[in-house]
């Protein structure tokens, strides 16, 4: 897709312009017109001959040329037929109206036609039901929303137009500007991965901040996340974490918000920085906006203020970044130039007394600690502090260092001017320390990019096995089964190396033979009883072959019609489940975590999102949930962690090449930390 | 302690006023002479006859009768002497200097002189090294921070007088107002319970909020807060969470910061609200400043923009407080006001082109659900929005109604007149929504007050029981060990009505005998070998004499002057884990978790602090992590919840019978879902 024009247009036309107060028409015709957009303007209204001054056209057509950008502001119902009209005159579109998927079915089927015309004519249409786009820079507001922010380096990219209209209002007020700020509303033509993907290569956006309620096609959008990632940060705000904020977006702009947990690996796993909430949002925008690589994970502290140093520290409980152990040599240079009472043990105590001057040389004395990656400059103002002679040094000190500087000035009308000082100077402020906190491990976990480093994933398709899954698929399906045999499933887990437990089946009208390896399990292995505890198809611990046949009779009579099979009874030691789950968004995702009883207890379970390399699984199990199986708890014997990791990654090759599966899962593995393979139980594929 | 003419002195002498500019003492005496303090002021300063216009004495024995409070600004080392010399003439003083125990072993021995003093005369001393006090309804400004606030029902009580001159001047701006502003410094003499004592009774305070870093006495603490919490929300800003705040506060304050956790559980059984940051502290109490009671947890939001309510319903994420559901009932009321596309699902959609009158409306809707407690009322600032109308409209339903009322209008300057509006009528304005649901939901937990209303603990000392405890101690003292035997520990639980596994003990010097229960466990059972497990002094499993012998006589190799004990091999079923921990604040805590070899990996333990009733202790094992247990997880039976409330009842008592045991803990209680009987294997009592 191709936005330029869209996004840089010499002209645009205003279909629905118009005069009468209150209406969008007439809100966007003004902020095109009056807001200093030096392209070309066409109106287009029937009902006019003219608006204010300018001429107004009666249609489209009688537009002389093309027009770069077609903006649209009438109702629904006539979108489609005048965009049919007006193909020739234009390729880019917004439109402004609602009453489209965000609106019943005739809203969906208006919305389907659209996307048809964009589809056959290669049309690029933002919105429908969006409040329009602003590009501070070229002086165009070409949306219904008042005023012109200033221009600056982040591009804000909202499916809710509201909102874009608060976060630009508080914005201005926190000198924080934008390079775009784009409303994609219903996201039918351009969604947030067309917007990623033109965004990367726009040289007035350093950021890109998105709100999103959906994601529209989750591999898609992953693989060009990924790429973008690595050369501009990715902020989202991804709202519909819980299943009733997903009620509140169906009413709402009818997106299918995805499960939130696999939103957080996937976002991981592409390199993006998710806010927590709205406030974090911004300040991360804020702060990413105008700063500096943090690759080191040690931070400093310097306050006027023990309280307030005292808090920041209980900011940093169970972060990734840590406060500064500040060197020897680093303290005694503190103590050369601080009052006796002064701490200098990190966070560095100035006193309440101290000046700008204080500051400076305290800040002079970090910057050579090569150790400390970033600084947080707090601030109370007492009586005898220069607000805002302070915030000067502090700017002036963040333009040489190569540190990351944030403040926080605590306060209200005493620190107002110092902290415009700081943000006119490109250092963010945050109202309160924690925060300044929470943000910089965000941005540098971010930094990190651990997760979306795995270069080495494995994602070869072998077609061969692939045509072996699916024959053993179709054969069921033949004989009208919906989950394959254990011994069917036997064989698939063999392709890829995973063990399965030997187990000898008796099928309907055979009788039970004479076994003699004792103790053994008899399980019925039929579609018809999925969950074999729950239906008491599965008998433990046989252990001679009278209580067999005794089983096997009261089996047979229980479930007349089913196969049944006969496995030995393992020792169990460590049990892990795992199990592929297809998400809406994501496609097919790997979940493994602790078995047992306690399984939904305990709800040790990860998920990871395929392709991936053994190498990534491997540091996901150490450092994840089940991390204290590979770390040996209390003398225990550590368990293999290749061991597992090599499964998990098969089954990553799995998922992908067993399109027709409908449900997988391995119910219990069982793991063993005395040299012995790790061996599945029960292994289900349902089709 | 009477602290009546402290806080409402109707004279004031200031030792150590001063003319000399950036003097603490010039600007005390400024603040108290010049912003309206209509009591006697008498300046004190031997280098001065006159400061401005105002006499100066030389010594404050020069001045006439008594005095009701003095406050004084001189160097440390006077401090003693000088009140020494002046105790005749007044009991309050507020000694602003600092140099004492937050400064060394000379300070400290200062302190002690001073606390010395205060006792022997029964004197009320506020700090030392603290910045004073402010009334603002007397316009009395005792402090040497500058200005007045203005008077409100929030008393302020702070460990960090720098804290209180960045959130008094942040309070100035969002409209937050004091009754008091009090910086207890090193809080010698005057502590926080000393403040809640006097705060209960104060007329003019509703609401007491608290910065500390350190409780001083956290048994007398909690039961004054127990108390006040009943008629006045105590919010306290409890720093110092982690290890390295802790070091943080020790060079800055010198308080002694607890244990976090248990700090939790204390603050959370004496009814207090415990703020978790900054931000949420200053949150709360100008919200509860101007609220009502909220009983119910049902919310209603309502929003001129659909992104800020899916957001908002993220925040009530893993909430006490719930997003109604609203009644069909008044769904169709909202259908009749509001325009088709407007949803009437919970957060209620207004549009964004909703004026004051349909927020009018939908708020008059929702006042007659009753099953509603509380309003969160959105607004994002639309061209068309009317926001200081619609404030209005929120502040003219707030004065009437029953409901909670809450805003979060998110913008800068647009909203920042309406938001203005909302606060001088008592509205509490969140910059953001998640903040107002984080902060309601904490206010809705107060209000419960189910920890703090357990009414019915039992703290009967039993003293012939304690007798018994003592007479133990006593007899190991006797005998050089610093542990009982297994034997004496288990007569100690038999009082405590808790059974332990049968033992049968060798001596040293004695044969083994002739056993006849197999299988058997054989322990060490000596001071010098705590840790059974890592030190080899547990042989599990003997299933014969032969075997039993064998490991008998490998024990006597190992332990030659240790005692042996047999004990049969239990059926392990559910480990729990049971001890008591002394908290150097708040005395002996019952701590109890999930045994077993996964103690540490999954970290299911909590704490209760004696004392406690039954019930409550039902009622915390049912709702806290190890609810597992008594809910029946996957079809298993449940576990004896009175069993395990009555043990650990039983332990609360033990606790505070046992005064000179050192540590205890019962690894493992072994419980069944069978009907039998909860056992202890292994009981450890250090003294």
């Amino acid at each position: 897709m191709n936005l330029e024009k869209l996004f840089n247009p010499k002209s645009i036309a205003i279909v629905g312009a118009s005069q009468e107060a209150g209406k969008v028409g007439t809100v966007i015709a003004k902020n095109i017109l009056e807001l200093g957009y030096v392209g070309k303007v066409f109106l287009v209204n029937p009902k006019y001959d003219q608006i204010s001054d300018a001429r107004c056209y009666h249609k489209l057509t009688d537009v002389e040329g093309e027009v770069d950008l077609v903006i649209m502001a009438i109702p629904a119902k006539f979108v489609a037929s005048e965009i049919r009209e007006n193909m020739g005159k234009a390729k880019n579109f917004v439109i402004i109206s609602a009453g489209f998927s965000e609106n019943g079915e005739e809203g969906k089927a208006r919305e389907a036609e659209l996307l048809q015309l964009a589809k056959e004519h290669d049309l690029n249409i933002l919105g429908p039901n969006c409040l329009g786009f602003i590009i501070p820079k070229l002086n165009l507001n070409a949306s219904f929303a008042s005023g012109l922010p200033e221009a600056g380096n982040i591009a804000f990219v909202t499916q809710s137009g509201a909102l874009a209209v608060a976060l630009t209002d508080l914005a201005k007020a926190e000198k924080i500007y934008f390079s775009k700020i784009v409303s994609i509303g219903n996201k039918m033509n351009i969604t947030e991965t067309e917007m990623l993907d033109y965004l990367e290569k726009d040289e007035d956006t350093a950021v890109i901040g998105m709100y999103l309620e959906g994601i529209e096609d989750g591999v898609e959008f992953m693989k060009i996340a990924s790429r973008v990632s690595k050369s501009k940060p990715i902020v989202i705000l991804k709202a519909g974490k819980t299943e009733r904020s997903q009620k509140a977006i169906a009413s709402h702009t009818g997106a299918l918000a995805g499960s939130d947990e696999i939103m957080n690996v996937a976002f991981r796993k592409a390199g993006i920085l998710r806010a927590k909430d709205l406030e974090e949002f911004f300040n991360l925008i804020g702060f990413i906006s105008h700063n500096k690589k943090m690759e080191k994970n040690k931070i400093a502290v310097i306050t006027n203020a023990g309280g307030l140093g005292v808090l920041t520290t209980d900011a940093f409980f169970q972060k990734e970044i840590v406060l500064a152990e500040l060197s020897e040599k680093t303290k005694q240079a503190l103590r050369r130039i601080l009052p006796e009472e002064a701490s200098v043990e990190n966070p560095i105590d100035l006193l309440g007394d101290a000046k700008e001057d204080r500051y400076k040389k305290v800040l002079q004395v970090i910057e050579k600690d090569s150790e400390i990656s970033a600084i947080i400059c707090l601030l109370t103002p007492q009586d005898q502090t220069p607000v805002e002679k302070i915030a000067r040094v502090i700017t002036r000190f963040n333009a040489k260092s190569e540190k990351t500087i944030v403040a926080s000035f605590v306060g209200g009308k005493k620190v107002e001017k110092g902290i415009k000082k700081l943000r006119m100077d490109n250092i963010f402020n945050f109202a309160f320390p924690e925060g300044a906190v929470s943000v910089l491990d965000a941005y540098y976990r971010w930094n990190l990019k651990e997760d979306s480093h795995d270069e080495n994933f494995s994602d070869n398709m072998n077609q061969g096995r692939k045509d072996h899954v699916a024959a053993f698929i179709n054969f069921a399906r033949a004989e009208n089964r919906h989950a394959l045999y254990f011994s069917e499933s036997r064989k698939i887990m063999e392709m890829y190396g995973i063990k399965t437990v030997d187990a000898f089946e008796v099928c309907v009208g055979e009788a039970l033979p004479v076994h003699n390896n004792f103790p053994v399990v008899l399980k019925v292995d039929s579609d018809a009883v999925l969950h074999k505890t729950d239906k008491q198809g599965l008998i433990l611990n046989l252990k001679n072959q009278l209580e067999l046949e005794m089983a096997f009779q009261k089996m047979r009579n229980n479930f007349p019609g089913a196969r049944l099979i006969i496995q030995p009874m393992l020792g169990r030691d460590m049990e892990i489940i795992l199990g592929i789950k297809k998400d809406a968004n994501f496609g097919p995702v790997v979940v493994y975590g602790l078995g047992g009883i306690y399984t939904e207890v305990f709800k040790l379970a990860e998920m990871v999102i395929p392709p991936f390399s053994k190498e990534a699984i491997e540091k996901s199990l150490r450092e994840g949930k089940l991390g204290f199986l590979f770390r040996g708890v209390r003398g225990q014997k550590t368990y293999n962690v290749s061991e597992l990791a090599q499964i998990i990654l098969a089954l990553g090759e799995f998922s992908q090449e067993a399109g027709d599966v409908a449900e997988f899962d391995i119910n219990p593995l069982l793991v063993y930390n005395n040299g012995n393979e790790a061996v599945g139980v029960d292994v289900k594929i349902i089709i």
